[in-house]
């Protein structure tokens, strides 16, 4: 004789099984491995194991369904159905048991490996698989008739009612056990890392447990605090990097630990503050306990990466560039000295080379050029720009010194990205008059109350965006040529135009301060995009390629910039527009994402360690590919794409000191 | 067309195989599995691969072994012989390459399994199976064409020469690993822990790493030095628990955790302490830097044990006397904060129970109960009694709470073991006349010169060996009767009895002061005996045994003590005395074959789960075997083979209080 059992489908996975009468849907969901979430275990506690019971005849499931074929509402769902927890036509799936044929639909807020909602500047959903789990459990009390440890119970539990087995638990949980167990009277909450090891241990149950995923650049430290059970970010914040203060780029800072005995040491100090900081901010601004922050994911430019981890940069200062480590690194906050949860694992991403680091290895990760079918460059701009190029074939990399121009540096007008600065810009080709956008205000210069809505900040400088938009303008109206130089012959046109012997200019604002954009400036920042074009060429050259379908430009300066004007200079190779997009900031987005879906740990260590490695400063082609970079756009590339909408000027001679010859189109030489 | 190739033989494993002409022998012995050490991977750097080549014909293997069978010796072994550190007749089996049929015999300096030299007291041979090895390797040193860290190319090193794979790397050497292959110029030797972590690196070669075991006692702390690489006691120290002033007992000091808010945290503080000064003197007394020490075993009662890992001792207070954590627990010194190498590797051997600590886990791995075919029965007498009884087939333990008064503490005359302390007793039955030894004379006390002798420390109290014993003479003697009273009738016989109401006592010394036997005294021994007695008769009722057939008495007093005279109070049940004997210091021989054998820890893990746990406190039938075990030697008990080669006095009515009966001779009751 067989027992009485009923069909229970699961959709929408289409999982389905008889089970007993009886039988909780969550028991059969995890028999037949269904994803539904679940914090107390089975105590009608965490109400997230919810589940909507399809009504009717299921043709295709063969099954006719109906709420009276689960048991009844218990006391606890009736409570939570009065509390508006428990929305109608909803059950508990722990407290609902098989009575008859059933169709039970999983919600994806009740699944665990839901989908996180992406932003519109990231390529890809993110899937939560969390690398901290929570775990109710009632641990049986100790019994001088068979004594045992607090923790063996604690394991056992985990085992009886988990399936967690050998797990194992840090010593300063070990040393706060005793106490959160009395005081939780043997119901504690588990925080299980890799469901291997505990790391925290609360009395009672608590359904919340959060990560924090960090980008620590040279200049800027940004934190997402993200809630680890549905992987909503629930507080950002950012702060200066206070390591500028022993030198604003990071060559300045390895010169600084080369010449000062225990200068990496107070870096690194710098930085650690900081990062403990921004988790008191974030853990604040979002009503958080600081140790209730369990899992930190962080990523950086090489130099970052060790000074974060306490190893000295200054071997990333000189040839052979060599990482004390490339592979990704666990340790503890403790082990970091960071104020989240002492026991909180911080992961940090691998770094790919001397030069490519665990920032990129977050590009890559949050972009996946690894799966494109078209090939794809991925271009970083920060002091350095890190590259990436490639398809599902091969992916190769490098890093260029582009120095930090494209921030404002270097440029007599430049400024950061704040209230004030000029972010866009335009030049009237008949007149020369420009026009422009300052952050802070909506309105162009030549709109009406433009006047009244920068009264208070005043129009300070120009921003890395501001500086691509005029230098294109300049280039585009004819005022500077392709080689860079201003034609001081049209200041007879326009008193924008200063002619003052070899150190020419364009007059861009008369305020309070003159903002001119003059030669030099010019020349800084070509000397900044062909490095970047440079090594975007190295790249091309070892894909044997000579156009990419693709391009995604990465961090702040990506961001903000105008794509259409990145390619007027030349920043990047010829492409369809519409396919060059900004990624956002796709480090950070890469850090958020190993921090949410465990398996993208493994995941971006197999993919960092299969990108070939290219060194620009070994590659005797570089300096080539950098002198014919220097022109706008590049001196032999035709750039049909570009100049399919935008009207490039056609080379002319114009005062040039060397002699040179007019380009010659021809594509760059390939290996 | 074979190659040519040659039989080598491996003596005394008697392995053997056939290789190629040329194949060194270290890779013959590696291929067949035969244990020859080597740290240098074959450069032959540390000489420990030595063999010694048998000449002749050996019939029995098949084999015309000669020296000229073998490639000659190379230029680096004609160096070492040259120094003589190569002895006549051997070679570097790294050095010495096959080149016809030969006999090689391993000396057992050349293992690395090698059996450590054993001490008198302990039980067995430690087999050496080290929990850290050496590694020289060669790193490659950093490619721009092939960037990858420090750390990816040493691991690429272990696995190449050592075939140590997936190896992972502590923060802290990571830290340091940059300049340690740089200051090696890319040679560096790695110690690995559990061939599965790398716990330190040191630029160039290095041969020795050390390991320290260590007995926490209430009282006193024990550490011995080893050298990991053949398992030699280099140094040892031991100091006073500095955990003393805070409470003499382990009660009190629980008592001052659960008053004072901070009391364990000062009391951890301050064992930590004197962890790191004890670690301090076996490195300075052994010449040894303390970074060399890698490895650390601790053996401890349960309070110890909780008070040196951080953890509250407060639950061990009061039933149900439940432990944090019963399992071995493994923490880096830097987790404890002790000034051993950061990296090094505490190991804290289980506990069994809330009262039976990692001590009696180091005591039963040190006596193997467990193998025993006879009934063994193992105390560890401290200011409790641990007792483990059982054979191969089951173990049962408990813990008596016998008090202090084994020590010398309450006891009028009593005094810890130091010069000047009386530690033997005889009495003459005739004139009740006493003659002692003090500590630091052998002089027996009527001896000439005995006064000179002692001159200097003069007679100053009575010790726990001497206690033992002038109690058991003062039984065998009739001055006490099996009851423990002192016959106060006996004044009329000899000045030595001082009959004073119901306070009678024994003038065991008169000197500057004077050293007496109480009434009080010889009550204070017998509840600290019969609590013992009590225990061990539970542990017999648990096992259904009436008798055992071996007795180890362990720790510093069961060192001491004649074990003739414990049986003649009653500490212990009767046996053959031929089989009674001390253990020395197990329970630091335990946390030493830990440190040696690695194999011992999963072992004693094992062992200590499967031992049945009797709680004393618990158990109705202490009480009633305490009160029967109050007489000398036991109320009951007929101690049929004591009295094969001992007196024992017929007991008598003595003016008795209780009007109890005489004793009746019956086994005790059994369960």
């Amino acid at each position: 004789m067989t027992e009485p059992d009923a069909l229970v489908v699961f959709t929408p996975s289409g999982k389905r099984g008889r089970f007993r009468i009886g039988t909780p849907l969550l028991a059969a969901a995890r028999t037949l491995g269904v994803d539904i979430d679940s914090v107390c275990g089975g105590r009608a506690l965490c109400t997230r194991c919810q589940v909507l019971i399809q009504e009717g005849e299921f043709a295709k499931h063969g099954v006719r369904s109906a709420a009276d074929h689960l048991s009844a509402m218990t006391t606890a769902e009736q409570r939570l159905a009065n509390r508006q927890v428990l929305a109608a036509g909803r059950r508990l799936s722990c407290q609902a048991r098989v009575q008859g044929d059933v169709v039970v639909d999983v919600p994806e807020t009740s699944q665990v490996h839901r989908q996180v909602v992406r932003k519109a500047a990231e390529a890809r959903d993110i899937e939560l698989y969390p690398v901290i789990t929570l775990h109710f459990v009632e641990v049986a009390e100790p019994d001088m008739h068979d004594p045992s440890g607090d923790l063996k119970r604690l394991q056992d539990a985990l085992a009886r009612e988990w399936q967690l087995l050998g797990v194992g638990c840090d010593l300063k949980v070990l040393q706060g056990l005793q106490v959160a167990l009395r005081a939780g009277d043997w119901k504690v909450t588990v925080a299980v890392h890799s469901r291997s090891q505990i790391v925290a241990v609360w009395p009672g149950f608590r359904e919340k447990v959060y990560g924090m995923a960090v980008d620590v650049g040279s200049t800027t430290i940004a934190a997402h605090l993200c809630d680890l059970t549905n992987g909503e970010v629930v507080a950002s914040a950012g702060l200066m990097n206070p390591q500028i203060r022993f030198g604003e780029d990071l060559m300045s800072r390895v010169s600084y630990s080369m010449m000062n005995p225990g200068g990496a040491a107070q870096m690194t100090d710098a930085v650690r503050t900081a990062l403990s900081d921004l988790a008191t901010d974030v853990a604040r601004s979002a009503g958080v306990d600081h140790n209730a922050i369990l899992e930190m994911t962080l990523v950086g430019n090489p130099i970052m990466h060790h000074l974060v981890l306490g190893l000295d940069p200054v071997e990333l200062g000189g040839a052979p560039f060599a990482l004390a480590v490339d592979s990704s690194v666990t340790v503890t906050a403790a082990d970091i000295g960071l104020t989240l949860n002492p026991s909180a694992r911080v992961y940090v991403l691998p770094c790919i080379a001397g030069h490519v680091g665990a920032d990129t290895a977050g590009v890559v990760l949050a972009e996946r050029p690894d799966l494109a079918t078209v090939m794809t460059l991925v271009v970083d701009v920060g002091t350095n720009a890190e590259i990436v190029l490639g398809n599902r074939d091969r992916l190769v990399a490098c890093s260029s010194p582009t120095g930090p121009a494209f921030e404002g540096a270097q440029i007599s007008c430049g400024q950061r990205a704040a209230p004030g600065a000029i972010e866009r810009v335009r030049i009237d080709s008949q007149t020369l008059e420009p026009r422009f956008k300052v952050i802070g205000s909506d309105l162009w210069s030549d709109e009406p109350g433009f006047a009244e809505a920068v009264a208070k900040t005043g129009v300070t400088g120009v921003c890395g965006s501001g500086i691509i938009e005029v230098m294109a303008e300049l280039y585009l109206t004819g005022i500077i040529n392709q080689d860079g130089v201003v034609d001081g012959a049209l200041a007879a046109r326009s008193p924008r135009i200063i002619a003052n012997g070899r150190t020419h200019a364009y007059v861009l604002h008369e305020g309070a301060q003159r903002l001119a954009i003059t030669q030099n400036d010019v020349r800084a920042i070509q000397l900044a995009k062909s490095a970047l074009h440079a090594g975007i060429l190295l790249l091309m050259e070892r894909l044997g390629i000579d156009k990419v379908e693709r391009i995604r430009l990465a961090g702040a300066f990506g961001s903000h910039i105008d794509v259409k004007y990145a390619m007027v200079l030349g920043l990047i190779p010829d492409c369809d527009l519409a396919n060059v997009a900004s990624a956002g900031n796709a480090a950070g987005t890469g850090a958020r994402i190993a921090l949410l879906d465990s398996r993208s740990r493994d995941l971006i260590e197999k993919i960092v360690r299969k990108v070939e490695k290219i060194e620009t400063a070994i590659e005797p082609r570089f300096q080539a590919h950098f002198v014919e970079s220097m022109a706008f756009p590049h001196k032999t590339a035709p750039y049909p794409n570009l100049r399919s909408v935008v009207d490039l000027p056609e080379p002319k001679v114009v005062a040039q000191t060397d002699g040179r010859e007019r380009r010659t189109r021809r594509p760059p030489a390939r290996a």
